[in-house]
């Protein structure tokens, strides 16, 4: 039970492949993963991520084999929960004790996670089901991504899970998180904090990806899960686990391809109503679809398709990785706008024109501001402001003034929601004169951190009274990595963020006024 | 001559007003500019970026003042050569003495900073002229970009400039820099390194940007222009210069007009045939025009006539300041493409697909590989491996492994350049291992360091054999923001670069194509 030779990918079985098989296949395909369950497929899910005992099928103490690798992750991560090892060959590893096999186990472990060869896992699945196992996580992988005797095994596999009433992730998974459980049972040394996030991602590596932009922004993961090539359990399960996951507040998705395109979508349907889902849609070019390993035309070639499915279900479609997490902490930080008009107020006039373009590109209008906003603006800010939009604050325009700047646009009544860069001219003045002396700034770290965190409540205030979206991308401080990590972390624990560049502030506001269009067209 | 109320603006003018002038304006503009004289203009701009002394005309002792906080920057930046304050009621400024007016000053400054308001400048440009200084840079705003008044008032300005012999940055600047120099001439309190960037921006605040995303990634600048209105010296004038400025490896523009397209894309088409241009067009949208206070349909609106320009010009154009620095840093760091056919080596199935489906966006070709290289990938990588373009390493494949995949790829002659999507597989597994376990990481990070290093030297060295661009994007090693800054730093020493995110290296490989394209078809 050695797992020298198990080939552990991170590479995504091509799901799409599905779609071209008969309609027999298809059913066959959909009973396998019991999709037609929902209700006992949830059920055992909280058994997956909430597990009071893991069964390590597969364990090593080699530390270059997977099987060391994650078991060591799962203890280092402080899962609480009892941990029973299983290799016919130690009696110890990372200091638990080693099981000869499933059936030795001295209780029905809740999850059984499998890092064996793969020509093993259909013979251990049998003995999981055997135990009366009910959830299971395959790492192995080198099943149906890897040709026809893979596809066997893969078939096999499924039919003795679903036979034994057992679902499982993967095969070809690189594991499952839960934080708040502290459940760390992934192939990277990732430890994210508990958050907001849930992650349900056809590739292993993008899933630490998302992590990782997530935490860079103060943020931790509600639950993570590689999915793998989904021969059991599909992306539509874990997102209407997801739904009812009272942790879960955004569904972050990467996804190449469909196992069942349409339960996804009328899933997605009804989720969308409750949370939003986000998903980054992969293998859309013709050169990324075969990169995907996609043979044929199918849902994953077509983007247009995909679009069409995305508005009708409420799914917030991105374009990158960077936009997955950026839209994701848009939704949670932001209420929704009531439509696509925009006030933009400025720094300076280069972010400005920037921002201005990328809302145009997307969709959102950057509305000319009626004579009594002007004339309300021209009240506090210097009489050579552009008396435009976006809103030049011009040099020499600080502190409340900005900030009753802010105000106004948000007042005004054909603005749906606000994008404000550049939050260094919102502080305090003579704070700033004195940081802009070389040897005042060790001293003034803090009271310039208190002064942005002072700034973004207010600015959370003004969100709350007039119920749009203020969104803010400002140069960071120049004030060192230490200090820059602390500020997105104060302002992540008041859920709240600001972005680096303008065009993500564009970004986020047209995906927020996005999901809001889909709400009110689907609400009641 | 207090600046209480010099209405000093990051905005910047709209310059593409002036394409919509009569022709005769259009004639007196250039002459005034002294467009013609491109050889004494360059004399003059060495004058103003390596002044030996400078007055600084608008000082202040009030912190909240430009007059002071520019000031302050010139000397906390270290500037070597006399600065001399003008006032004429102070006597002593940050130690410096002052002078009650130009006159007055013991020898005649090679550069004038102005910052006194804009009633004031022209006669101040008079004295300036009278003292005999050769170059100027006007900080103060207020002047074409509010009207009338101010649009005479900068015409007097420029006639009296013309008329003596001077040139100058300006007006509605936020000030240049030197870094080898120490000239830190400029209204936020930055200091970047000497570097191999040098930038141009319309606008004053996207400098600092741009300064911020090179030092993020190791690099400095050679020199900084914020050239506000260009009353006199158009941003042409400034690359002209810049081509033969030793320092400057890559000129990296944000533009959001010209004051003489044609004159600037003919400069352009020289200037590219020996040093890359880069340049970020902001106000393409009706949004982003309004915004940048284009009345009328110009050269601004027509992304179109843009696009065909910078074709013929070699300019390379981008799309955000990510991609505008991105693309300097590709430039640097990399050998052209002989074409657009790239080999993609993943150590993530997800990386891969999303790298594919930008290359093929970007119009780049990711390749099938031909027969023979898929059989020498045969020889070291798993039975298991995915047989295509991108090249997936799979989970397991280490070290050696990796870069004899790398330069399998490289060697591979439908390939023009490699993507390397993932680091952390091409270092040595024993290490990987250890750094997994958790209490070993402290005592791991100079290792690692070393053998990240130790790879992108071979990697670099494998590009000099091949002459092909190789291109790393790769999730960062989990050890910390201090490790990556070091990691970041060591590797801009060696004009090597790993990006955040598959697709920022697709960009930059098209951008890389893009370039070669050019100097094919224009050389000799």
């Amino acid at each position: 039970m050695a797992t020298e030779f198990a080939p552990v990918s991170l590479c995504c079985y091509n799901i799409d492949r599905f779609l071209n098989q008969t309609p027999q296949a298809q059913t066959q395909a959909r009973k396998n993963s019991l999709g037609n369950r929902p209700a006992e497929g949830i059920t055992n899910l909280r058994l997956m991520f909430e597990p009071r005992s893991v069964a390590f099928i597969g364990a090593s103490a080699d530390l270059r084999k997977w099987g060391y690798r994650i078991l060591s992750n799962l203890k280092n991560g402080g899962f609480q929960g009892k941990i029973y090892p299983v290799n016919p060959n130690s009696r110890e590893i990372l200091g638990l004790e080693v099981y000869p096999k499933v059936a030795d186990i001295p209780e029905i472990p809740d999850l059984a996670v499998i890092v064996v060869p793969p020509s093993s896992v259909p013979q251990v699945m049998g003995q999981c089901v055997a135990k009366g196992i009910k959830t299971g996580l395959v790492i192995t992988a080198g099943f149906a991504e890897i040709g026809t005797e893979g596809e066997r095994l893969q078939e096999e596999m499924v039919e003795i899970a679903s036979n034994g009433g057992m679902r499982f992730v993967g095969p070809n998974s690189n594991g499952i998180i839960n934080p708040a459980g502290k459940l760390y049972c992934q192939m990277p040394p990732l430890f994210p904090s508990p958050g907001p996030f849930a992650v349900v991602s056809q590739s292993g590596n993008v899933v630490g990806t998302i992590i990782r932009l997530a935490a860079a922004n103060g943020f931790g993961c509600a639950k993570c899960i590689s999915s793998g090539n989904e021969a059991n359990l599909h992306a539509e399960d874990y997102i209407q686990y997801l739904a009812g996951d009272q942790q879960t507040k955004v569904i972050l998705c990467y996804i190449e391809g469909f196992k069942d395109g349409t339960r996804f979508f009328e899933t997605a349907k009804e989720v969308s109503k409750k949370k939003p889902i986000v998903i980054l849609k992969a293998g859309d070019t013709p050169a990324g679809a075969i990169a995907a390993r996609s043979h044929t035309a199918s849902l994953a070639g077509s983007g247009d398709v995909f679009e069409a499915m995305c508005k009708q279900s409420g799914v917030i479609r991105v374009r990158s990785l960077d936009e997955l997490v950026d839209t994701g902490i848009a939704l949670l930080c932001h209420p929704l706008p009531r439509g696509r008009r925009v006030g933009i107020i400025t720094a300076g006039g280069g972010w400005g024109v920037l921002a201005a373009d990328a809302c145009a590109r997307l969709g959102l209008d950057v509305v000319p501001l009626p004579a009594e906003t002007i004339d309300e603006l021209d009240k506090f800010l210097p009489f050579w402001w552009n008396r435009g939009n976006p809103v030049d604050l011009v040099a020499g325009t600080f502190g409340d003034a900005v900030v009753r700047s802010v105000e106004t646009l948000l007042r005004c009544p054909v603005v749906d929601g606000v994008i404000m860069l550049g939050l260094i001219p919102a502080l305090p003045p003579e704070q700033l004169a004195r940081a802009a002396k070389q040897e005042e700034r060790e001293r003034l770290r803090e009271v310039l951190l208190e002064s942005v965190v002072q700034v973004f409540d207010k600015l959370k205030e003004l969100t709350a009274k007039y119920a749009k979206p203020l969104i803010v991308a400002s140069e960071p401080l120049a004030f060192g990595a230490t200090m820059a990590r602390k500020v997105t972390h104060i302002l992540a624990e008041r859920n709240a963020v600001c972005y680096d560049m303008p065009h993500q502030a564009a970004v986020a506001m047209a995906n927020l006024a996005r999901y809001g269009e889909y709400l009110r067209q689907n609400s009641g």
